[in-house]
């Protein structure tokens, strides 16, 4: 983390902003404070428990995050600390909620910096779901992980092969991404930065309007609904597809529900907008499919005030923040398949209700679903909903009023980024909100970000007990 | 129910309001159609399967709806046949929220007829609760059922006897309630109308201001408090209380727990009344504890509007609106017990994820929550959040602010009344939702008052197949 902080420096470096040194300060502090508790912590033998487990992953992202908003509070940028925190918890969530305003105007090397955090967040993030957190049991994604299991080595590659793929397929589309970005129009320095936060679909831009700084251009907007797409779908797909011939199945229930979901909507917000506001039809669309894919992949970019497109269009909006993508990429929210496998469980209990003595499977594609698996999904939704209840309440009780509280929270643990209403709306952003709000929506960030259940059972008195 | 419109007919006729003629017509119209009914579906062997329990519960509530809407159809009052029907069922559903303005001035059999449909409504819950659903084994509330059948006959009474005590406790209640307002200053029919509200834990009132009317008089308002505490306990203690002594235990968690909810939040609210305000000791505590009791209880009595006594009380009331009061009463909501089971819950999977080879034991209080009884109320909280968030989108669809959408199917769905914000906060009404609106309010409240499962049921496909 500390040698990615030169990259910002050498880029304030060369354009000649004195903001270089705030890098290397925040390097350097970085640098000694990490090399400090390794040296303190080392030790020859370590045994790996669930415990550990539990307590790395929410130490690596939270110190990612304390570290992360260095550069913000060595910067000449007139924010609290607090304000840092939660930017860099924003940043490396990929959820993309921002206090800075005056973007267009900012130092080059802040506005890298905020992309570099997403960029990284989000591939941890595909890291964490695909190969840490399946081994931890937690929030109903074992399945994405034992369908590779199950069909033993022969077929599949090993855990390091399973690494390199993610990261291939991460830097590639960036890479991609980027590219076609810059020659759609973008500059080279808008490209690199929307290309990391668009795979990471975590939505910091280095405008204050975001995208809507290019709604002129349609290319831009099909480009950025296009790789938010990609970066929404599960990475396993990649790494099957990148495999030789053999006989991997492609096909997963949520993807195919996935894309019913963005077409099915964004045919509706389409149709709305063409009647109310009388654009041609592929404006329609274009608007449409990319606001409401910014939202379901949890990106949170905007090219306009899409609350304002009429009541059935919040109703949308609003569904799909909760919704989310696929697991195994690095989108927030419920996500897809934890719902497939919600709704086969309340189906089985509704059909026992009717049958007392009916043997009901439960299936996920073509898999079945173990109670170990509908279990964890449901502790999930609970802690999910149980987060959000009181979430929104302790907002509220900070002097937010019920809808920022509310749809704050929402977006906060659904790592999306705007909110709903004047204030933390797709037109606003969070430089208003107090900073213990800020503190209370950090939280959240990194709950959800982090499956809840992760932060959560730190919490517990059993975890800190022999 | 023709019978009992005869009542409020009487009332109009002695007052000499020609509103009588409407509840004759109505009564004739109900007694006919049912009458009919009846016939056309006789069958002298019926065999009494899930399905009928469930198809029978849901008809009965519904029609009872329809048919208690007629007095209101046919009453000079210039409503929609829509809004009719909507405050029939938040009658009949114990809810209280209104589309009637001008109570004051209202003809007395009307107001007469809405305070008998909450209490006539009230005393159907408590059957439902604690003898129906148990034996269909919905929503989690199989424990209190359960911990009566597991201690043979000897001990505990047969159904017919639960029933009779349960209408036994119900009258009583209602009829001491009624005497005290009477004592303490109400007149005689606003007593016998709030004494029946009161009891149901409905919230229903004769004027505008609810019991805002009577906020000079703080012997009227503890009244209230004390017997919407005692509609919203377990009808079972009562029951229990009223046997001979033996060896039956009275001790309850969900009890406990409400008791403990109570206090300490009317403490806090108690103290920001009186630090903001200025009012003393005695009004703070029992304005305080008035209406977070009528929110918590889901009676929805308002002296005034509570969410304007700052951000921490608003946060309080949110909260509140979800949890409910305690299984086997009138009260709606996700109730307390629940949420015991579901902490219990949770806080096993944790374990299990921190000590994968531990067995854990999830109790509520002294008996064991068995799979059946948490895989039911998972199934409950499941339903109750998905329907909460499907009505708040389609409410938000159909034109009404993301906070009114979002606090109304709170409310609806929990049988509260009044919700948050202008419009439908306790200071406003349901007068200026528009009528499709009010359908899916009417939905809501029947699905939250039938504990979810009960009617999500008829919408599978296995429920209509053979």
């Amino acid at each position: 983390m500390a040698a990615t902080m030169l990259i910002p420096a050498l880029i304030d470096l060369k354009a000649g902003s004195r903001d270089w040194l705030v890098f290397v300060q925040a390097a350097g502090l970085t640098a000694v404070l990490c090399w400090l508790t390794s040296l303190a912590t080392h030790h020859p033998e370590i045994r790996f428990t669930p415990r550990l487990g539990f307590l790395l992953i929410v130490a690596l992202w939270l110190s990612a995050a304390v570290f992360g908003a260095l550069p913000f509070i060595f910067s000449p940028l007139p924010i609290s600390i607090i304000k840092a925190f939660f930017e860099s918890m924003s940043g490396i969530t990929a959820t993309g909620a921002t206090v800075l305003t005056g973007l267009d105007r900012m130092p080059r090397g802040i506005l890298l910096w905020r992309s570099m955090l997403c960029w990284f967040g989000g591939l941890g993030f595909i890291g964490l779901g695909l190969l840490l957190l399946p081994s931890l049991r937690v929030g109903g994604i074992q399945l994405l992980h034992m369908e590779s299991s199950d069909k033993s080595e022969k077929i599949l590659p090993r855990i390091h092969q399973i690494a390199t793929g993610i990261v291939l397929a991460y830097v590639s589309l960036t890479l991609v991404c980027t590219i076609l970005y810059f020659v759609a129009g973008m500059g080279m320095f808008d490209a690199i930065n929307h290309g990391m936060t668009t795979v990471a679909t975590a939505g910091f831009s280095t405008h204050d309007s975001s995208l809507g700084f290019y709604a002129h251009n349609r290319a831009i907007l099909i480009i950025a609904t296009v790789f938010m797409i990609l970066g929404a779908l599960p990475f396993v797909l990649y790494i099957k597809a990148a495999m030789p011939q053999r006989r991997v199945s492609m096909s997963d229930p949520q993807v195919t529900l996935f894309f019913i979901i963005i077409i099915g909507f964004s045919a509706i917000l389409a149709t709305g907008l063409m009647l109310e506001t009388g654009i041609g039809l592929v404006d329609a669309i274009i608007a449409a499919t990319f606001n409401l894919v910014s939202v379901i992949t949890t990106t949170g970019f905007a090219t306009e005030d899409y609350t304002l497109w009429g009541a059935e269009a919040l109703g949308i909006f609003f569904l799909v923040t909760f919704i989310g993508s696929c697991s195994g990429s690095t989108s927030g929210g419920i996500k897809i398949n934890r719902l497939i496998i919600l709704w086969q469980m309340a189906s089985a209990s509704l059909t026992r209700l009717i049958l007392p003595n009916a043997i009901v499977k439960m299936r996920y594609g073509k898999s079945e679903i173990t109670d170990e698996v509908a279990q964890s999904a449901l502790l999930f939704i609970f802690l999910y909903m149980a987060s959000l209840v009181a979430g929104a309440t302790v907002l509220a009780m900070l002097g937010n009023d019920l809808g920022t509280a509310f749809t704050g929270a929402l977006t906060a643990l659904s790592n999306v980024g705007p909110g709903f209403g004047e204030t933390i709306g797709p037109a606003g952003n969070f430089s208003t909100i107090g900073d213990p709000s800020l503190l209370v929506l950090s939280y959240l960030m990194l709950a959800g970000r982090l499956e809840i259940v992760t932060v959560v059972i730190l919490f517990t008195r059993r975890f800190w007990t022999r």
